[in-house]
């Protein structure tokens, strides 16, 4: 977690007297209830209309986050871009319903005997937590997808603003007002804290139900040690520290090496190599081919200039970690020197998959990657069994398949929650799909924080037993159509979500996507 | 947790050596890894087999539970028929294929620019962690729900065996082994481990990827401080401690007070009121309509012999709870005297709302229930607002609505995560609506211990992107059609599984249910 001095002008601090933290929290419970009693055709507005506002805000919006973070223009564009697209997919999936696991078991005689009426779905959990990231500071902070998907499923959110931008929050922040205010959607709906003390406070609070945390290791432990501490217990997400291995085979390097190696420096390089997903980690075989990649990533970093990191205490870390690891016996480092302060020296480290230091397998946040050639698919294997948990893992075979590294492959399935072909792993698609998560340390959970199903994370289900229909929310009366549900364990559509294959495998009938 | 001494004829005494435990663990993680590649069909034939076992050994394993527990034959026959439907329903399910979310979304552009061909499903954990429960030898233990979701999900087991029934456990880990020689499954699928000590090792294991725990509130937050102060936490789903709260309306009370009154004993007395769901706390307005289901709960109560308890630990906690609550000011006792050791003695106790101590609301494990007499909405609202979450709440309304606890129930339903009407709370149906769970300290978790959804807990998602066809698990190949997915947004059904509604809600196609 930074220790950047904290700003006058950030939302909470505007927000919130002396006892902040405990009205921020208490204002949001009240907005939560008020909240919960919303159609998901006027949730789904309320989203839509954030979309456009922040849209309409771009030309303030990215030069303010430009100053504050460095990313520059053009990332901060794309960022913007997939903030509204986040909060409109998220508009969209819940006017389609299906994230509610809408479910009806009609009372039956059973082996077990008679049973009642009984229905489930999601609901909201109240008010929740969400701690803005340093480095996303549009698509992982005041708006960004934890609190759209939270805002989706039905709660209201208390935002832990991030020290790295606090002018950017504000901003953002007085947009949802206004939004919040011209949807009649209670002014609590999203409200703000800020620093390690309250950060901290926040996920202890009794009235708390949840957490979502996109951030460092040592932060986001010491948050998830507190919300497991609790006199009682709530989910805490966190996404924490992922090294993001990449497997280079033996054809890739001999077919594609110059290709190859271009691209995964660049994916090193995206945003300053502050990417969650940023390649930390790279098998290389041994030998000319494998070489030739190596020096294709090398003399890419070799030439990138040093850029300024999101916080100074960012850089001082990053250029501590990198001395360590270049430091190491049997490393050969790549780049250029660099004496400039607040600034990160992108690095090319390389060892062997025998001389392989424990210390090398930690992320390390900014433009560093290691390479570790491999003299075969044992030696591969060996690197494998020594890595801990990531978001992804990257196979660049050139061709489908590679037999001899299919039990690596395996082995590298089994620890990471996406596994890409012939790719980058930089660039996280938001659709239903997706899973950005995995092991420990990625994350401490086996749900997302992003795509579609995040919205899981901020709901739990409640199950009515011969409820009386006009007590029944309504998606689970008896006449309800319009969301997908299960009923007597059949898949029960309404026609504009009906998609069905034939026993052929062929089409039979289409009547459109949602 | 209970300290009854350790038997020598457990299934864990019996299969491991000094090195138990870690014995156990290893052997687990590897059947683990054997099993994972089993297809979906296998894996249900291995559970309907167990099924079956189970079933066919009902002469055997009835009586020796009975000895054991003291829950009669008439519950455990019963309990028996309930574990191996359970058995069938996640062989059902896993046959059918929703739980595995299956989703494709194939290369698109997209106002983020273009995406990848992205692919999501659920797969195994590995090894995880079931400790059996004290009151259910059959249908919480060895091959209990916890175990059936964990191996229908693809996992295996180490089951920590209660020490309540040592014998019973050791005769269906017996036929667990023959059904997984049978059936060529890896002997080590289901292992077992003892005691208190060797529970808290078994989910501190690194081996360990997840746990499932029904028990005291003591034991399992132990346990979950135990695996979330782990160096890579895992999840833990706890079902803990629950009061159930019911709230009888006037008109109810009015016209139904004989019936609810006995009935409501009924569900107090049901197993010895070793239930989860067993009503706790009942709300009845005051007055002589009230009286009345009191005055019928309370003769059947009084005249309801003392029975054994599951074991002379728990007896012994309960005599000693009824007891201090007996004796709080304002308590009306009602109930037969007993001096019989080891025997739970049914007791009914009587307050008011406005003299309700919070000492009346900690769930106490056996025949006790305590009465909160309430003379206005407003009173009843105070008795909700002071209840922790429970898995249950039962509305005994008489008719559909009584507007007046309308915000009552309203705030009840936040508390749980099932709510009845005119029913009881024991007795939970294993469908896909059932929902066993609610906020802390029901449940640590939004998921459920009960019904099909319960596989969700041992189960999480990989992505995999632009990846070849035949790296891709079966069900999310191109041409795969015998599971639901949803591809592209759409919802796409093979024809087995589809029930079409018509723009009008009318039926408009159905292949059948699955």
């Amino acid at each position: 977690m930074d220790v950047t001095p904290q700003h006058t002008d950030s939302p909470a601090r505007e927000a919130e007297g002396p006892d902040g933290l405990e009205a921020a929290v208490r204002r949001t419970a009240l907005a939560a209830t008020a909240y919960r009693g919303w159609s998901r055709g006027r949730r789904a507005e309320l989203l839509d209309a954030l979309a456009d506002a922040i849209d309409g805000a771009r030309d303030t919006l990215v030069p303010l986050a430009h100053a504050e973070t460095h990313l520059g223009a053009a990332r901060l564009q794309g960022e913007l871009t997939r903030t509204s697209y986040q909060l409109r997919v998220f508009a969209r999936e819940i006017r389609d319903g299906g994230y509610l696991e809408a479910t009806i078991d009609h009372a039956a005689q059973t082996p077990m005997g008679p049973t009642p009426d009984l229905r489930r779905m999601l609901v909201p959990l109240g008010a929740v937590a969400v701690y803005s990231a340093s480095n996303f500071p549009f698509a992982f902070s005041v708006l960004g997808g934890d609190t759209a998907s939270a805002l989706a499923a039905g709660n209201a959110v208390v935002v832990k603003v991030h020290p790295g931008h606090p002018r950017t929050s504000r901003a953002v922040s007085r947009i949802a007002e206004q939004v919040f205010s011209a949807q009649d959607a209670p002014a609590d709906l999203l409200t703000f804290v800020e620093g390690f003390e309250d950060g901290v406070a926040l996920v202890r609070h009794p009235l708390i139900r949840a957490a979502g945390f996109t951030g460092s290791l040592g932060g986001g432990r010491a948050l998830a040690d507190a919300a497991a501490a609790r006199p009682d217990p709530i989910p805490f997400y966190g996404e924490l520290a992922s090294l993001n291995p990449v497997l280079v085979t033996p054809r890739a390097a001999a077919t594609r090496a110059e290709e190859f190696g271009t691209g995964l420096a660049g994916s090193i390089l995206q945003g300053g190599g502050q990417f969650c997903t940023k390649p930390g980690l790279i098998m290389v075989p041994t030998g000319d081919a494998g070489d030739r990649l190596v020096a294709s990533i090398g003399s890419v970093i070799a030439s990138a200039a040093a850029k300024p990191a999101l916080t100074s205490a960012m850089a001082a870390s990053y250029s501590a970690g990198a001395a360590d690891r270049a430091a190491l016996a049997e490393v050969r480092a790549r780049g250029r020197d660099s004496t400039a302060d607040d600034q990160t020296r992108p690095l090319l480290l390389e060892t062997s998959a025998t001389a392989l230091s424990p210390a090398l397998l930690e992320e390390c946040f900014g433009p560093l990657a290691v390479v570790v050639r491999y003299g075969s698919a044992e030696e591969a294997m060996t690197v494998v069994d020594m890595l801990d948990g990531s978001l992804t893992a990257t196979m660049l075979t050139a061709e489908d398949r590679d037999d001899q590294l299919g039990d690596v492959l395996a082995a590298l399935t089994e620890k990471v929650g996406r596994v890409l072909f012939n790719g980058y792993p930089t660039g996280v698609a938001v659709n239903h799909a997706q899973h950005h998560g995995g092991p420990w340390p990625a994350t401490n959970t086996v749900h997302t924080s992003v795509g579609v199903t995040a919205i899981r994370r901020f709901l739990r289900p409640i199950a009515w037993q011969d409820a009386p229909q006009e007590v029944l929310p309504i998606e689970l009366r008896e006449e309800s159509t319009d969301v997908p549900r299960r009923v007597d364990g059949s898949y029960v559509l309404a026609a504009q979500h009906v998609h069905v294959l034939g026993a052929d495998g062929e089409d039979e009938r289409e009547a459109g996507s949602t």
